[in-house]
C-alpha cells in the first residue's frame, strides 16, 4: 500500500529546485549588488567589481559562448592563474551549460594536449604567460575538431608574447550579452567541472564534477569555517586545483570579495592582506611556509585574526606552530580531487587549547572527521570494507562516501567502478582510526608524491625512466624535504653493464615531464623486491626519509 | 548523442546519498560527542545532555516507535512545550522512517480529533499539561485504528495530572535501544514531518514537509545568521510552529545547545539567558515585546550582542526600536508553514547603519529577498504570473519556489495544485517590490489573523457565526492590537429583527473554537458590500484599523 505522504504530492517548480553553485552568484548579485566581489592589481588603481558587475560579466562569458555554439555538455579547458578571467570563469562556462576543464598551468605540451583531447574541449582560453606552452600542445592535438582559442591579456603582466587565439578574452567577451538568459542545468546531475588528476597512474584521469556535489562542498566550506558573510578572501590556492577547493563558488554564496592573485610569493601575500583586509585563505603547506618563514619585518605587518586553511598529508608542526605564533587561525582539512578538495577536518576541541602547542599541533595534524555536508570518512579494511577498530594502530584505507564525492573519472567506466563501485570512494592513503574516531594518514598514498603542492605520480616518473635505454628498473618515492613537503627519489637498477650519469637521466626526464616534475634525487641501488619480485617501495620510502634527515 | 559526461557516471553508495537532518546529530555526537546539547530546568540541577547522550536518546526512541510497528510513512503526533521530550521527537520520530505532526498545544479537542484522524497518526505523545484536552479528542477521533498513546510527565511540571496513554515517555524509551541502527530514508523527498495550518479556509491543511527541505531550510537558517559552531539557542519560538522553523535540526548542525523552555516568560527568558549564555533566540514579536516591556531590573541583567530573529507582518518599530537600544542583534525573516517558517530575510545593509533608528527600523521591517538556499521569493501580479515592478506601488501576490517549500498538503490534491500548480508557492499575502528588489507586504493576507504568533482564520470565525440563529452575515478582520499584534474584529449583521449580546456571541463561540480563537472585538453594522454583494474585508481593515487607534 502506498503511504498516504508519498500520494499526489509532486515534485513541481514550486518546491523542487536543482542544487547549483550558480544560484549563489545570482543571489548576491541581487542582494549585494554593491557589495566588493572582487579586486586585483595595485589596491589604488587596480580592477575592482562589486557583485553586480561581477555577475554582468559572467553572464557576458556564457552569453559569449552560447554564441559560439558551445552549450550542454562541451568542455571549456582553461590555462589562467588566479586572475579575474578565472573567477569569471566559473561561472560564465556552467552558465551556458559547459563544463569548466580548468588546467594546471604547470603542464608540459603533450600532458595538455592529451587532455584537451580526452576532454574534448572545443574552446581554451589562456593567458598569454602560458601561450607558448599551449600553442605547442595545440599543434600536438589529436583532435582533428576545431577549438576555438582566446588570448587572456592580463594588464597587469602582458609579457608581450605572440597571440595564439582568434580574439582577445575581453574582445570575446565584449561580445556577449550582460543580460544573457542563463538556464540552471536540468538535473543537478549534471557535469559542472572536469579536473585532471595524475591519480594513482600515470595517466591523467578526468575527475567529473556535479552541480550537486559543487553546491554542498562550498556550502561545507562555509560550515566548517564558521565563515560569515562578505569574507575577504585572499587567492593563494590555485583555482585550477579542485577549483580552488570550490571557493569560487563559496565567495559567491557568502557574497565575499575575491582577491585575485598571479603569483604567490610572502611580499604579494602580505601586501593584499593588509590593502584588503583579507579575512581567510587557503593553500598548501608551502604556502603558509613562505609567511612562516618570511623576513620579520615583513612578518610584523600582518594582520592577526586571519583564517588559514591547510591541506597535505601531513603538515609539519613547526608549520602549525609557526604559523598559530604569527596570529593566524588554522584549520587542517584533508581531501583530493576526487573529493572536490577537502572533504574531511581536523575539527578543533576547546580542551586541546589547554594542550602545550606541540601536543596540539601533534592533534591538530591529523585528517580528522567528515566534512559537514560529506557522508562519511572512514578508515577501512579494503579487502571486508569494514572499519579497522578505532585503535590508533591498525592500518586500513581512507574511504569517502557521500555527495562531495565525483561523479566517476570521464570515459574511464572501470577506473570509476574500482574507485566508487564497492560503495565507497578509495583514496588509496593509509591510515588509522584513533580512540577519538579522528583519522590520521600514516603512510602516503603508495604512488603520489605531494611536491609544492602538486601531485606527481611516481608511476609517470617510472614510465619515463624505463624508456631510458640503461634503466632496467626504478621505482619513485617521496623523499620528505623540508621547502617542498615531498620531492621525488628516484632509485634506479641499471642494466648489467649500463652506465649513466645523474645529469643525463634529468636531461632524459626533461624531455617527457613538466619541469615541477624532474626528480631532484637519484640513487643507483639493487632495488629490494619481494619473493613475487614485486619492489619494497616501503623499504625504499624508508631509505629516503633517511637521506632527507642525512 | 548522449554527451560524454551522461555515459558511465552513475549514482552509486560513494557519491550520492540523501540529504537529510538526520545526518546532522549523527555528527554532532560523533565529532563532539562532550559538548553540551540540551539544558532544561535549574541551572544549578537541571537536565543537561551532552550530543552523544542526547544521540542515544534519540536513537532510543526511534528504536521504541519501531518496537511498537512504527515505521515508514506511519504518522506520530505530539502536543508538548519545549521540553526535552520534543527536541527528541524531531529526530527519534524520522529515525524509523515516521512522519513527526507536531500539535499546536493551544488547540481544542475537536480540532486535534480532526487532526489525529486526518493524518491517520499511529501514536501520539502528550504533555501532562494537555492530557485532559487531549483525552477528549481521543474520545472525539472518528478513526477506529488503535492509537498509542505515551503521557510525557515533566519533573519540573507535573500537575499530578490523569495519566491517559500506556505508559510513561521515559518507559517507553526506555524500552528501546540506545544503539539502534536507524537508516536515512530511501528517498530524500520522503516525508518527515507535518505540520497542520488554518491556512487560507477554516479547515486545518496539513502541511507536508520533505528531509531535503528540512536539511536545506535548516542550513538557510544558519548562513542567513552566519550562526557559528556550538551557538547557545533558547527555545521561545513553539517547535510545534513549523518545527520550530526548523531550528531542532539546525542546532544539530552546529553542534549548539538547545536551551529548553516551557513557557516564554520575561523572567525566565532572562534568567536562561544568563545562566546558559544564550546567543541566540527566535520568536513572533510578541515575544521580543515581552522584554522590550519588562521593568527595568530584569532588562539590566540582559547580555548584549545576543541575535534574535523575528518573523511577523509587520514588526511594529517602536519593538524593532526597543530591542536595538537593549543591544539585541535583530534578524527580520518572513516565511509561511508551507516554506519550512521563514524562507525571505530583511537583509541588511552596512550603510544602513548610517541612518536614523527609526528610518533603519522602517528598512528592516520588510519582507527582503530569498533566503540563501531558497530558490526565490517575488512578487507576481496572480492573474499573468509575471513580476509587478519594482516601484514600490504596483501591488502583487508575494509567491515562493524553491526546495524550502512544502511538499504539499497531504490528502488534498486540489488545495497542493492551487497552490502549487503554478510553478509558485501562492503565499495569499499581498505585497509590493521596493526599488531595490525588496518585498514589503502592503496588506496581510485577506483571510488570516496572526495573533500572539498563532494563525487565525477568519472564516473559521466566519463559519461559527453563520450558525448563529441572530446572524444574517458575518466578516471578521484583523484589528491591530498592542499586545498580540492583531486580533479579530467579528463585524455582524443581523437578521431582520434579530437580537443578541456581545456575550452571547461569545458564548456561542467558545463551543465551537479554541480559547486563544475567541474574537474580542464584535461590531454591529450594515456589512459594506460590492455590486456583486461581496463582502468588502478592505474597508472594514480600514474600520478595525480606526477602532484600535481609537
Amino acid at each position: 500500500m502506498v503511504s498516504i505522504y508519498d500520494q499526489d504530492l509532486p515534485q513541481t517548480d514550486a518546491n523542487y529546485r536543482v542544487l547549483s553553485p550558480l544560484d549563489f552568484i545570482e543571489r548576491s548579485a541581487f542582494v549585494y549588488p554593491d557589495y566588493p566581489a572582487l579586486v586585483y592589481g595595485p589596491a589604488q588603481n587596480g580592477i575592482k567589481m562589486n557583485w553586480s558587475q561581477l555577475y554582468a560579466r559572467t553572464r557576458q562569458l556564457g552569453s559569449a559562448l552560447s554564441k559560439a555554439g558551445i552549450g550542454k555538455g562541451d568542455t571549456v579547458a582553461v590555462m589562467l592563474p588566479n586572475t579575474p578571467p578565472m573567477v569569471q570563469a566559473h561561472f560564465g562556462v556552467p552558465m551556458c551549460g559547459a563544463v569548466l576543464n580548468t588546467l594546471n598551468t604547470r603542464l608540459d605540451a603533450s600532458t595538455i594536449a592529451y587532455m584537451l583531447d580526452h576532454g574534448e574541449a572545443r574552446a581554451v582560453l589562456v593567458d598569454s604567460e602560458f601561450a607558448a606552452v599551449m600553442k605547442e600542445a595545440l599543434s600536438l592535438r589529436e583532435s582533428k575538431e576545431p577549438i576555438l582559442v582566446i588570448d587572456v591579456v592580463d594588464t597587469y603582466f602582458d609579457t608581450g608574447a605572440e597571440r595564439i587565439g582568434s580574439q582577445t578574452y575581453e574582445e570575446f567577451v565584449d561580445g556577449g550579452d550582460p543580460d544573457y538568459e542563463w538556464q540552471l542545468p536540468a538535473n543537478e546531475w549534471d557535469a559542472i567541472a572536469l579536473n585532471y588528476t595524475s591519480g594513482t597512474t600515470g595517466k591523467p584521469k578526468g575527475v567529473v564534477y556535479h552541480h550537486r556535489g559543487a553546491y554542498l562542498g562550498a556550502l561545507s566550506n562555509v560550515l566548517e569555517w564558521d565563515m560569515p558573510k562578505h569574507a575577504v578572501y585572499l587567492w593563494t590556492l590555485p583555482m585550477f586545483h579542485c577549483n580552488g577547493w570550490t571557493f569560487p563558488w563559496v565567495i559567491a554564496a557568502r557574497a565575499g570579495v575575491n582577491v585575485c592573485l598571479r603569483k604567490v610569493e610572502a611580499q604579494a601575500m602580505v601586501d593584499n592582506m593588509v590593502d584588503y583586509g583579507v579575512t581567510h585563505y587557503c593553500g598548501a603547506p608551502i604556502v603558509h611556509s613562505l609567511l612562516v618563514n618570511s623576513d620579520e619585518a615583513l612578518k610584523s605587518r600582518l594582520p592577526k585574526g586571519v583564517s588559514a586553511m591547510v591541506a597535505g598529508a601531513a603538515p609539519p608542526a613547526t608549520m602549525i606552530e609557526g604559523m598559530e605564533r604569527m596570529g593566524f587561525v588554522l584549520t587542517h582539512v584533508y581531501g583530493l580531487t576526487e573529493t572536490y578538495g577537502p572533504a574531511s577536518v581536523c575539527a578543533q576541541h576547546a580542551p586541546w587549547n589547554e594542550l602545550g602547542i606541540q601536543e596540539r599541533a601533534q592533534r591538530n595534524a591529523r585528517q580528522g572527521v567528515r566534512y559537514h555536508l560529506q557522508g562519511a570518512v572512514q578508515v577501512l579494511d579494503p579487502q571486508t570494507m569494514q572499519p579497522v577498530p578505532a585503535d590508533g594502530q591498525t592500518m586500513g584505507e581512507i574511504m569517502f562516501r557521500g555527495n562531495i564525492t565525483m561523479k566517476g573519472y570521464l570515459k574511464n567506466p572501470e577506473a570509476t567502478q574500482e574507485s566508487l563501485g564497492a560503495g565507497w570512494f578509495h583514496t588509496g592513503d593509509l591510515a588509522v582510526c584513533e580512540p577519538d574516531g579522528y583519522v590520521r594518514i600514516k603512510d602516503r598514498s603508495k604512488d603520489i608524491i605531494i611536491s609544492g603542492g602538486e601531485n606527481i605520480s611516481s608511476i609517470e616518473i617510472e614510465d619515463v625512466m624505463y624508456r631510458h635505454p640503461a634503466v632496467q628498473a626504478a621505482a619513485v618515492v617521496a623523499q620528505p624535504d623540508e621547502r617542498w613537503g615531498e620531492a621525488p627519489h628516484v632509485y634506479v637498477e641499471l642494466r648489467p653493464g649500463a652506465e649513466v650519469t645523474v645529469e643525463e637521466l634529468r636531461a632524459h626526464c626533461r624531455q617527457y615531464l613538466a619541469g615541477f616534475k624532474i626528480p631532484r634525487h637519484f640513487s643507483f641501488i639493487e632495488l629490494p623486491k619481494t619473493a613475487t619480485g614485486k619492489i619494497q617501495k616501503f623499504a625504499l620510502r624508508q631509505q629516503a626519509k633517511q637521506a632527507a634527515s642525512d
